[in-house]
């Protein structure tokens, strides 16, 4: 539920003051660099931002990635050094934000939100990544160090793929494909899961299912809050004009966009079945419902008739013939079998079994 | 209800006429004036608009603050002293006003609405708060004392952040910034009862869960009205072009809006979640149903039958031979467990139980 | 029901023929002249429209108010009088317009619908006003004299407000307030209808709420189809560039259009809440069922059992050894008791009571 | 349900084969030919459509209506002497068409779809009805020969209004103007028999009331699907600059598009009260499940208890004291009656009756 | 399921790199060449793209069809030969892709999702194919061989229709026109698959109707996903302002764009339809669950308090004067009798039979 609802924690400070309002962890800030062309790789793991100054200064690609924001002066000063507004660092640190593309003119600010699935209870999480493009540097802001990001890592370190023999700006749409990537996986799970209880659904409802249903309908309505303003943000920086993407990445970033709506559009099939299984169930509830009723119905309307038949026979009055006749025992099992034989017909022509 | 639909008082009556129409109280009109710069700070607390006129002239920012607006005179002076229209004047006194935003060339008028929640009963009630920007001044009226702008004014006397060095559009975006922040903590609380329904839903639904959840839609069908057009009023105040607004406190006006919508992101899918919690609601319903019918059912199908059997053999019939057998009674019994067992486990098979 | 499709009652006639529509009734047409600017005001009442036009024609303001609309050849020698096209014409005859604005380059028409509530039966009609503005005249043609327009007319009468300084423009613009502040009306009762509603639902829900429901949908979907075209009317007036209006006014209509959206905005909500209502009441419903069914079954699932056991010491087989126990019948009644106590403790535990 | 899918008939032939795809009937093509001005008036009936040629080219204005397409060599024929491309002819024939308008030039084409309901089985039909503008000519092409033009032939025949004085572009207006008028007499008798159900539901529901709203709810989605493309094409013509359209019948046209929204608007109207209708329907069904309900359980609980207390006392213990009392019989009376007081008293307290 | 979630198999892949996702198979690539004019036709089966290079190179207009993408490497061939950027190549292998539309300037690619019901178990499925227009030469790449394609492969052969006489425009006209034109056939079974449930729903509802249901809803999910972009796509083409589409074929496109509006038409008909007949099954549902009820509720109402008669004739008192009377059993089946009667009576009254 927490994450439905933005914590205001900044609430009475005022706007651009840079804190972290995401959950607090011991792990140390963790920052990494890979410099890097087609002919040059450098790696490196520092301490302080202020050492990451001279590669994200020098000529080939840098790219510096921060895991954790624990620690906000560092994140400050690295934003300081990157010359962004204070309400962009307080936006870094501000680990709720909607997605979104800032064109500052000399650089590019980006925010997204990475989804993925809490193996221990099927949960969706979300965390926040900032990029700041600027000049021949790429600055990535994780909350915790992931995994998503060792795909392309790899491709540098192993000069797969064109990305040594691009830019900046590629890489930033490398990592971003990543992302997206990442989504039709988390999806591809979800998909599972729904697929799941249609199964469990077609065979036997079980009361448990609804509370199931709930479940994924929120995790979608978070999902989308997460993948709607993403399309947005990527669309704009398509069609945006910066200098510091090339034409040759443009079409990268059209093909990113497609995948975007791609997402969008399973999003919302998704959406659509969830309603449509949730229908189902509450129909086959209405049958289960209907088909107790027909055995309660069928038996009462068979033995309440002839109970009665018995009960006339048990009375005690003195005169009662029927009681005397030599047959009367025979002939009353006979009426009651009648009976029910007539009541099995009548159901049978209405269909009830 | 109330709320809903706004009473027409002044129906029959010219337009422009300056009449209160909120809750009258006798509460006197507060007029507080802060008047500022980076190494001033004046503050005056006065009981007649006119003696606010000297400071709204002179040349560092003033805010002037005025609290009630049970006296229609005074604001009407006010806004004659400010150049507004006769509908503008109508508008701060109509409490019921649509939030929204005009630029009126040498001054800029925005009318929103501020949230609370009644602690008493849970109910958000929603306040007029009228802005007028004018040269360096700026003039708030609130129908109520509150504490949402208690924030900005200890920022501006403890000089935090930057608000003393810049003028009154930034105060202006400051305190909308306050009364945005506000909004969410309104929605925090709101997320929380919805949260609470959510578990007792899990837990066991009550039937009175559905008035709170008829409740909840209500507040928030009136959360969106007022939240709605404030999207709007922001998003016009960031394109427009008044030059009343400093460049820089356009990118100010950028970060509000996006709060904005993160305010509507949030109100829409609390009602997406407040229609699967009500589906959730009558599924469990349907659920509980179907289980009080099965447990009548099998009861009534176990024991209808066999309780005819008993009836038979109370019958008075004067040749029954089975009462006359040895192990009747016991072999009546046999009949009646055997049929109980054949009857369980035919719900066993309906997975009943 | 009869308002929801429209009479084609031109059918087989030729476009343009002047056709009365509406219920014809034996009250003659009423034509009644204001003729006033700030110093002047003067009032007649007219029995043949021809008598109207030397004040249409002279120089101060004019406003010619005609009141029924049976007398089809008055209204087309006015129309024609004004110079209006013969489909205008006969859409002020047709009194099932929808409401629109037609710039008409000397002149403006519109037509509006003005909503009341019949006191007898709680439904809501609507009535069609058309207005021709015409160099300084302005010619209102209503399908019954109402008192809508008493207002304005009044205030003309006693110098109240502005509107004896403003010229026709602004007449219609009052007139034009004057009936949407009536929609304010309208809808609060309408509010009122659906608070009690609401009350008589959370108190004890039967089943003509449901036909009232129904009506009160009908009702909204029907004003609905009246205001939604006005607000597009009112827009098109305001944005429009007719030179009848002065620049003065365009600040009034830009009022009328919030009042319009406002006038919107509380249908929407109406119409969610009218929809929250029904569920409730289903959801109340399927409460009380359950309700009924708990009751049933609990009654049943004590009694049954212990009828059976009482059934069973009725047989009359030769050999039932209890029977002859000396606390055989004790024994049975504690058996009974302890059967209907442990079926209790189950129906505790599962919260059926 | 035939009318729901389209017929792909053409599959496997060249785009723009001439085929006609509608019902096969063995009557003939009928030509009928009018060649008037406000003085002339010839009326021609032929059997070959080139004899209608000298007509078309001829100065008056000249209305060829073609009743019947199975002939579809004489309508491609036509189509090539009005210079038509061959996907046109082909739409012309492909009686499925969705409703459009296409400026060709030096030539309008239109087609529509022409409503009515079957007066057997209530269904609502249409029937495709193409316009070509050619000049100072209308050719209009129906599948089945109508009595919709009727109106307007007559009103040729009789010079009323001022059809006689306008061209063939006055013309066409006239004939779409007497089929939209025609779309509110479908409407209306729609609304009839929503009113009928209405009725029929507020007094009692029955079980084919279902079928009959599902009925109703497809035949208004087959109207729908005619009637929404019509106001874009309408609205295309007005918008249109075509040449052949004279400036006064612009006016027209205008007046034509209004009644299309409304028509529109109505069919909307009607969509929401059919939901209406059927979620009465459903709330009314469970009404009377809860009435069944408690009729059942009233009879039960109180009768369940009592007989319970009689099988008490017709068991056979040797040892039952109460039998051997005086009053024991009436003292059992006693207490079955007391048991059902209390019983209809704490019904009544629950306001089940 | 598997079709509504994305297999995200290029993850850790750079972008572009050629891999076919969809089901591998071991049928070889099929690629055949058709080369013609109006006087020419040449027809080849290559094993290799390289030999079809010759041909596209050469002046008339020449189709190269590709079936079956396992052959990677073939299709980069070809792409890089007809200049293709390597995302694109990748989306032609990549199987999963959403139709769309892209102008490369001197070539255009399109990506179509051809739909097929699989006769065995009435399942939607898609398969994708690619055009590339390029100078002369259309080259389209299919998953697997289909059939779709057959009608214009012998149109050109036997020179039907204008094929022969244009160029490689038209011809991806028409292949778009077939696939399209399918589409019509795919779901005009699928209406006749409504058309089936609806059958049995007015008849007899049986449960399995709403996995029925169901199923169709998902494969309609299915369908609109595949065809909603398609509209899109053909939209952009006929806008488009690519020389190499001759101003002739564009008024094809704009048939072509109708049809798919008719299509898309089509589908959301019967998604209404679908929910109107879930809602039908619904109803109906309750309808059976009520009768049910009334069946039970009236045999136990009736025959309940008889019993109880019985049951109090049963008891073994030894006062019970009644048990004396010589008409006492008489009297008390009339009791019964009159008991039921008035039971009836009532029953009627409430019309329950």
């Amino acid at each position: 539920m927490k994450k439905f609802y933005i914590a205001s924690s900044k609430q009475g400070q005022p706007p651009g003051t840079p804190v972290y309002t995401g959950t607090r962890t011991d792990v140390p800030i963790r920052i990494r660099v890979i410099h890097y062309n087609e002919e040059l790789l450098e790696e490196h793991e520092f301490s302080t931002v202020e050492e990451t100054f001279a590669y994200a200064e020098a000529a080939p690609t840098t790219w510096v990635n921060i895991d954790g924001l624990n620690d906000a002066p560092a994140v400050e000063k690295m934003g300081q050094y990157l010359g962004l507004h204070s309400l962009i660092i307080e936006d870094i640190l501000h680990t709720h934000q909607r997605p979104k593309m800032e064109d500052l003119g000399d650089a590019v600010y980006m925010v997204i939100r990475m989804l993925s699935i809490d193996p221990e209870n099927d949960e969706v999480n979300s965390e926040q990544i900032s990029f700041v493009l600027h000049k021949s540097a790429l600055v990535t802001f994780q909350e915790h160090s992931g995994d998503v990001f060792e795909g392309v890592r790899e491709r540098i370190q192993k000069m797969q793929g064109r990305i040594r023999r691009k830019g900046a700006d590629y890489l930033m749409y490398a990592l971003l494909d990543a992302v997206t990537d990442h989504y039709f996986k988390v999806l591809e799970q979800f998909g599972e899961r729904i697929e799941g209880v249609e199964a469990a659904l077609m065979e036997d409802p079980y009361p448990e299912l609804l509370n199931e249903i709930y479940a994924m309908k929120r995790e979608l309505l978070y999902i989308r809050k997460s993948v709607w303003p993403l399309r947005e943000a990527i669309g704009n920086l398509e069609r945006g004009e910066n200098e510091l993407f090339e034409d040759g990445t443009q079409k990268y970033l059209r093909d990113l966009y497609d995948h975007t709506i791609q997402v969008i559009d399973t999003i919302e099939s998704f959406r659509d079945m969830l309603s449509g299984v949730q229908d189902l169930y509450l129909s086959s509830l209405g049958n289960k419902t209907n088909q107790v009723m027909k055995v309660l119905t069928i038996i009462a309307t068979i033995f309440i008739p002839i109970t009665f038949i018995a009960g006339i026979y048990g009375m005690n009055f003195e005169v009662i013939p029927e009681l005397k006749w030599k047959y009367g025992y025979v002939g009353v099992w006979a009426l009651m079998i009648a009976m029910t034989i007539g009541m099995l017909a009548y159901f049978r022509r209405k269909r009830w079994f």
